[in-house]
């Protein structure tokens, strides 16, 4: 069973750029990231864009939902900032027909100490192999459906519109 | 959807003793990943033993295999060292009349700062809630059934026996 | 020997704020710091202000020079961002009658995973302890007089003037 | 000020074994070290042996103090297990003519998270280039001369005899 993981950016990626003092996006960490987490699932990590998910545009939107409906995998991990990541998720639902997307992110740059992106992407890789096909965004250990999520930015936790 | 974690040890949650130098079992880290994870799932954690698996006996397994029993959850995980996991798993085969159970462990102690574990904390976590009724062993991003799968000793993978 | 830590803020102490994306100062990390290099040097460690070095006005330098005249102490640590470092340590110059005062700070945030700050902090303590009277900075596991020491903007180095 | 760096082995090198779960030794860590501290201060690191120091034996410690007497520089940070290293300090004594050489290591391993390891180093590097000619030990941000010195097992902590 291959996965494909669709990079775009987010807190995941951001780093600390200590000439300016400022987070920034430079690589993507996610193969680090796998081989920390001795990942054995046959995995193609590709990078589409990385860019803060407040900034996404529609036009970045199509991007993601072009290379989802291309993707020869039927399984696919999107990284994606946490702040956009439910309208995102909308916006692919038409286009998983037979697949499984998932959605997910980090609250803390895997750069610093005590990211979650460790633990979210071990949920995202296992979601995407165990839930039938749909959208979905995984965060805090748990998974939603597309239509029904969203991110509580007071506390910066994902929970059910319903 | 509400889930127990066992604790049995593992290398998960081995330290390291500054006066000795040696690797010794103090209290587990598991509440302390899941917060660094930033897991809403709704967790009750157990510490059965702390015990290096190759030191499991028969009667150990039999601990745990009641502990499942009579746990009110259909969903648990087992945190366990990664020698004799899939022994164990074997163990609890006919326990899970109607649960979900995935053992996870460690290459690596989590206090270490090369750990595997919270991204295989984050994988069981994510298996046991979208996985059927069985008995699972969740490493290396992939899950197993019970009555396929070993370590291979020489590499650290968990593989398919067929 | 006694010492005397004055933090004043300065990369050493940022913080990221996973709700906003941005960095912040909240408390200081100089007792966590000095737990993990089991310092056994008498400190007494005390927050002046938890600023960015570019925000620092004359009146904070003034609050810091007055705070190293009235310190029991003849050995005095200062945290500091390291964009002004040099011009405090100018500042301090008058007031450092007899007492021997190291300036150091962090290129890294010291949350972050690959912070210089341990390093730094080491080697402050060290050089506070057997340099003479005077005023120095210790950056790059150097020391500098005050009157000799800029930090070189494009590199991030700190260097002799002269 | 150019430093020579001779490296013995030490809890500070120890690395994790995945397959075996024992400690063991493999390279030094201690150009990644100076890396991540941003060290620009001249230096040569030299690897003499990789060893515990319970295990160093006489010849061992001559192997030492011939290299520090052959070494172009007046300056050495030799990096060494902390059971023995008072008295490979010793041995080196009369070799330290015109010489400031430091001796230093680490509680925990660098590999590890929590490691005292780059608080040492820092704290060495200072120790070695401001501290008049003499053999000395720099651990838990004190300096003490070769004669002077002990750790207690019970603590971990090291102490002055007098």
């Amino acid at each position: 069973m291959s996965i494909r993981i669709l990079v775009t950016g987010g807190t995941f990626d951001k780093e600390y750029d200590e000439r300016t003092g400022r987070l920034f996006f430079k690589d993507t960490h996610i193969q680090e990231m796998l081989r920390l987490g001795r990942c054995r699932v046959p995995v193609t990590v590709e990078t589409l864009m990385m860019i803060d998910s407040l900034e996404m545009t529609a036009a970045d939107r199509e991007t993601i939902v072009t290379r989802c409906r291309e993707a020869p995998e039927n399984r696919i991990v999107i990284t994606h900032g946490t702040d956009t990541m439910a309208e995102t998720a909308a916006a692919l639902a038409a286009a998983a027909t037979g697949r499984t997307i998932v959605l997910t992110g980090a609250m803390v740059p895997w750069a610093f100490g005590s990211s979650d992106g460790l633990f979210n992407l071990g949920s995202a890789v296992s979601f995407v192999q165990s839930l039938p096909a749909g959208v979905y965004v995984a965060m805090n250990g748990r998974w939603f459906t597309w239509d029904n999520v969203r991110k509580d930015r007071a506390s910066g936790v994902f929970e059910s519109v319903r």
